[in-house]
C-alpha cells in the first residue's frame, strides 16, 4: 500500500469514520452473535499474499461492525463513558503518523513537553493545588498512564518501596521480605475491581472496608482497620480512595481520610476515573474536598473529557520516591539534571512499561478544540440528561429511584422483587436497542442507567426510558396473565440505605451469557 | 467540531500524514530544540474557549514538528525500529473511531475475537509451537500487551504466584512473605533495561547473569546460579531469556537454558521483541531452537513488523495459572466456561490493565494489505541493508566491524581510541541527519547502526555512510592540526569477544545531554 493507496483509502476511512458516528443510533447498541462467530468468517491463517485495500471498509462494515458493542451510541448506558470525539480521532491519527516511542525527553522532546504542558493545563481547569503541577517549583508533577489500574499499580508500588524505606531507617536490621510481607493496602468495598486486581499484581494485601450509607468510605472504619492492623505488628502503607465509585458514584470522605494517611506515612491516591472530569465545572469541585491530602491523583479524560481510550491523568505531589523507586539508571540522576527534569521528565520511570506513545496530541487537540467552556457545557449537558431521566423514573409508578441522578448515573428499579428486575434487565438487553448493567445495592439488585455517548439528546434518554417503562408492563402483563411467577409487588420504596455493589463487570458478564449463548 | 468539520481536517491530515512520510527525508531526523522549547510557545493554560479546526495543521507543522524526533526518517538508526504502516494508521483510525474497551467478550465480541484469530495467524506465521495457539485443544493462547516490559512484568508476577503454589503444596505451614522474599529471577547481562525495570515492579530478585563470547546467556551459567542460589534457601522462579538483544542483537541459548527451566519449575519467559519477526521467515527460525521449553514468548510487531506501538504479543502454552493469580471473579470461573473461552476468552485477566483498545484491528489490516510475502520482503530487504552498510564499514580502512550484521543491526566503529569514537557520535548527532546510539561491547565504545524505517533504501545507507565516513575524516584531519588530543591510531582490529553492553538507553541520554543542552 503505497501513499497514493493511503490517500484514498485515508479519505474514505475519515467519510467511513464520520457516516459512522452520524448514523450510530440507527445501529442495536448490542450485536447479536454468539460466541465464535468471526472465526466462521475469517480464514484460518493470515493471507500469502496483500489483500487489495478496496476490500478493507467493505469488510469492516461486513464482518467486524456485526460483532461491534457501540460504546459511542446513545443506546450506550453501561458502565461508565469511554471518551471519543472528533478532535481526539484527529489526534490518534497524527500520534501514529509521527510514530515515536517518546520514553526520554530526546526520543522526542515535542512528545514529552507536549504532556508536562496539557497536564498543567488540566490540572488547572481542575483546580488541583499547585504542588500538582509540573510547572511549580516542587517535586511534583503529572503523566499521562494508560488506565487507572495502571495508576493504582504505580501508587502501590511507590507506597510499598516507601515504607521499606521508611521501616529501615528505623530499624535497618529489618529484612526487606519481612517487611513487604507486611504490608497493607485500604480501599472501600465500593472501589473498582482494578483495586483489587492492581493489589494482587503489587503483592500486597488489601482490605475492602465497608462504606456506610452512602458508599463512602469513613474516616472512622479506616481508623478502626488501621490500628488492628498495627496491632497485629502489620504496616499500612496505602489507602485508594474512590470518588465516583463503579456502582453507583459513591465518593469517599477524602478529607477524613487524608488526615488519617498524612500523619501515618501511609500514600494516599485518588482514584477518580470517573468523576474527577466533573471538577472542570466549579460546581463540582466540593467533590475534591481533602485533596491536598493525596500524594498522588488520578482521572480519566478517556471517561469523560471526550479522549479516546488510553489517556488516564496521574499527578504526585512528589516524584522523587516513584524515581527513586523505579528508574534504573540511578547513577545518571544523580548528576544534578533536577532543573533539567522540570521542564523534561524521563517519564519512563513514572510508569510500568518503557514506551510511550504521543497520547499528548489527542489530549492537546481535545482541549483546544472544545475549550473549557466547551468541555463544562459536555459535563453539564450529561449531568442534566441524567436528571431528567430520573424525572422520568419517578414519575412512573412502577419504578423506584434508589440512588438519585450523580453527575451522569441514576440507579433505580422496578417495585418489587429482585427476579422481576432481572428478568427484565434479560430482556432489554435481549432487545439489544439499550445496554444497562446492573448493581447490587443494598442487597437489591438495580439498574445502572448512565449517560455515557456525547451524542446522548433528550429524545435519547426518552426513548430509553420508553423502551424500559414499556418492556416492564409487558412483562408484568405476561407473569400476571401465565398466572406463574407471579410478580409480588410490594410497593414500598427502597431505603437508599447502604450500598454495597457487587463488580458491575462480574454483573455484565453474567447478563452477557444469557445473551450471548 | 461537528462530522463536516471531521470530514475536512480529516481528509486534510489524511494528506498531511502522507505528505509527511513522502518527504521525511528532507527533515533533520533530531530536532534541535533545547528543553524547554514548547513552554515558550503554548500558553499557560487550555484556551477558554474552543480554537477553530483550522488552526490545528499549522500548528502541528509549526510547533510540534520542530521538537519531533522523527522514528520512521531513514535517517534515524537508533535503538531499533517502531512499526509504522499505512494500513496500521488505517486500523488506529478505526479503532479509534469505535472506541470500544474490549474487557471482556460482550463488551465488544469482535475486538476478542479478532485478537484471538490474528494472535494465531501470527504464531502460525512464526512456526510457533501449537500449544501457544488459541485454537489448539490445550489451555494456551495468545495476547496483545501493551509492551514487552509489561509481558516481563505479567510473566514475573505469574511465575511468582506459581512458585509460591508450587512451595506450600509441599510445605503448607510455610508463610507466603517468607516464600516471596526468596524468590530470584534470572536474565543475560545483555538483556533490555525493561527487564530489570520489571524485576522492581515485581519485586523479586533479578541476576543479571554474564553473558558468553557472543553475548548468549549459556545453559551452564545458569545452571550454576540457580544451584548456587539454592544452597542458599532462595528460590529461582523465572527466567528471561532474550532473543536479539538491545545492545547487540545477541541471542541467549534457549534450548539449554529451557531444559534446565523446564525440570525445576522455573517459568520461561522468552524476550524476543525485535528478533522475533524475523522468524516470519523460515530462514530465520533457527532462532527459536528450544522455544518449546518457554512457558511464555513475546515479539513486538510494533517493532518490525510495521504495526504501530503498542502492539506487543504475547503467547502462554497454559494460560490458567494467569487467570488463576489475577481474576478477581474466580467464583464465576468455577462455572466451567471453559469451552467459551477458548474463542472468546477474557482478555482483562491476562494483562495489568482492565481497559483495553481494539488493537487487533491495526495488526490485522497490516497482516493482510502486506500478506505473509509482503513481510517477508520487509524483514529481508532490511537485513539485505544491513549487509550492504556492513560492507561499506568494511571497505573503509579508519573502520572496524566489531559485530557483523545481525538482522537488521551493525556494530562497529572507529579504530582506535573510545575517545575518538564518542566526539564521533557527539559531532553525527549534532549534524542531526543521522541518529545513532552507542553500546559497549568487550569495554570498547561502539556504534549501532540500525536499519529502522520502512522507507530505507540502499541510498539512504550510502548517504549515512557517507556522513559517517567524511565526518570521521574530517575529525581525524583537525585533531591532527591541532596537534591537541592527538589521536592514536592502533590499527589493529578489537575481538569480538565479550560483550558487555551498558543499557543503550542509558547511552543515548548521556549523548543527549550534550547536544540539548
Amino acid at each position: 500500500m503505497n501513499s497514493e493507496d493511503f490517500r484514498q483509502l485515508g479519505k474514505r476511512t475519515v467519510d467511513y469514520i464520520a457516516d459512522y458516528l452520524d448514523t450510530i443510533r440507527d445501529r442495536q447498541v448490542l450485536p447479536e452473535v454468539k460466541p465464535g462467530y468471526l472465526h466462521k468468517l475469517l480464514p484460518k491463517e493470515m493471507p500469502s499474499s496483500p489483500d487489495h485495500w478496496t476490500q478493507i471498509l467493505p469488510d469492516i462494515e461486513n464482518l467486524i461492525m456485526p460483532g461491534v458493542t457501540h460504546w459511542h451510541s446513545p443506546k450506550f448506558n453501561a458502565f461508565y463513558p469511554t471518551g471519543s470525539s472528533y478532535p481526539s480521532i484527529i489526534g490518534e491519527m497524527l500520534s501514529a503518523a509521527i510514530g515515536c516511542i517518546g520514553f526520554n525527553w530526546m526520543a522526542s522532546p515535542a512528545c514529552t513537553e507536549l504532556e508536562v504542558i496539557v497536564l498543567d493545563w488540566l490540572a488547572k481547569a481542575l483546580a488541583l493545588p499547585e504542588s500538582y503541577l509540573n510547572s511549580s517549583d516542587g517535586p511534583g508533577g503529572g503523566i499521562i498512564q494508560g488506565s487507572a489500574s495502571e495508576a493504582t499499580l504505580v501508587a502501590l508500588l511507590v507506597a510499598k518501596e516507601k515504607t521499606v524505606e521508611h521501616v529501615k531507617k528505623n530499624d535497618p536490621e529489618r529484612r526487606e521480605a519481612d517487611i513487604k510481607g507486611r504490608l497493607v493496602a485500604y480501599a472501600s468495598d465500593q472501589s473498582n475491581s482494578s483495586v483489587e486486581k492492581s493489589s494482587l499484581h503489587a503483592s500486597i494485601t488489601i482490605r475492602l472496608l465497608p462504606s456506610d450509607e452512602n458508599g463512602s468510605l469513613r474516616g472512622s472504619t479506616l481508623l478502626e482497620a488501621i490500628e488492628k492492623d498495627i496491632k497485629e505488628g502489620l504496616l499500612p502503607c496505602c489507602v485508594i480512595a474512590t470518588l465516583g465509585s463503579t456502582g453507583t458514584c459513591a465518593f469517599d470522605c477524602l478529607d477524613e481520610i487524608g488526615k488519617i494517611c498524612n500523619g501515618r506515612n501511609i500514600w494516599l491516591h485518588v482514584d477518580a476515573a470517573y468523576a474527577g472530569s466533573a471538577c472542570i465545572c466549579p460546581e463540582y469541585r466540593h467533590m475534591l474536598k481533602g485533596v491536598q491530602h493525596a500524594d498522588s491523583f488520578d482521572i480519566n479524560p478517556h471517561k469523560w473529557l471526550l479522549v479516546n481510550f488510553d489517556c488516564s491523568t496521574m499527578w504526585f505531589k512528589d516524584t522523587t520516591p516513584l524515581i527513586n523507586a523505579f528508574s534504573v539508571d540511578r547513577v545518571y540522576l544523580k548528576h544534578g539534571h533536577e532543573k533539567q527534569n522540570i521542564l523534561a521528565p524521563d517519564f519512563r520511570h513514572w510508569q510500568i512499561p518503557l514506551g510511550r506513545r504521543f497520547r499528548s496530541l489527542k489530549l492537546w487537540l481535545t482541549l483546544r478544540l472544545y475549550g473549557l467552556s466547551g468541555l463544562q457545557t459536555h459535563i453539564r449537558n450529561q449531568c442534566s440528561l441524567a436528571q431528567y431521566f430520573e424525572t422520568l423514573v419517578r414519575n412512573d409508578p412502577l419504578f423506584e429511584i434508589i440512588k438519585p441522578a450523580t453527575l451522569g448515573l441514576v440507579c433505580f428499579r422496578a417495585k418489587g422483587e429482585d427476579s422481576f428486575n432481572m428478568e427484565l434487565l434479560e430482556r432489554l438487553n435481549k432487545n439489544r436497542n439499550l445496554y444497562m448493567v446492573a448493581a447490587h445495592v443494598d442487597g437489591k439488585y438495580v439498574f445502572r442507567y448512565c449517560v455515557c455517548s456525547r451524542l446522548t439528546e433528550a429524545s435519547d434518554v426518552e426513548s430509553s426510558w420508553s423502551l424500559i417503562a414499556n418492556t416492564a408492563r409487558l412483562l408484568l402483563k405476561e407473569q400476571e396473565k401465565g398466572a406463574k411467577g407471579l410478580l409480588i409487588r410490594k410497593g414500598q420504596s427502597l431505603s437508599n440505605k447502604k450500598t454495597s455493589n457487587i463488580c458491575t463487570t462480574d454483573e455484565h458478564v453474567n447478563i452477557t451469557e444469557f445473551i450471548s449463548t
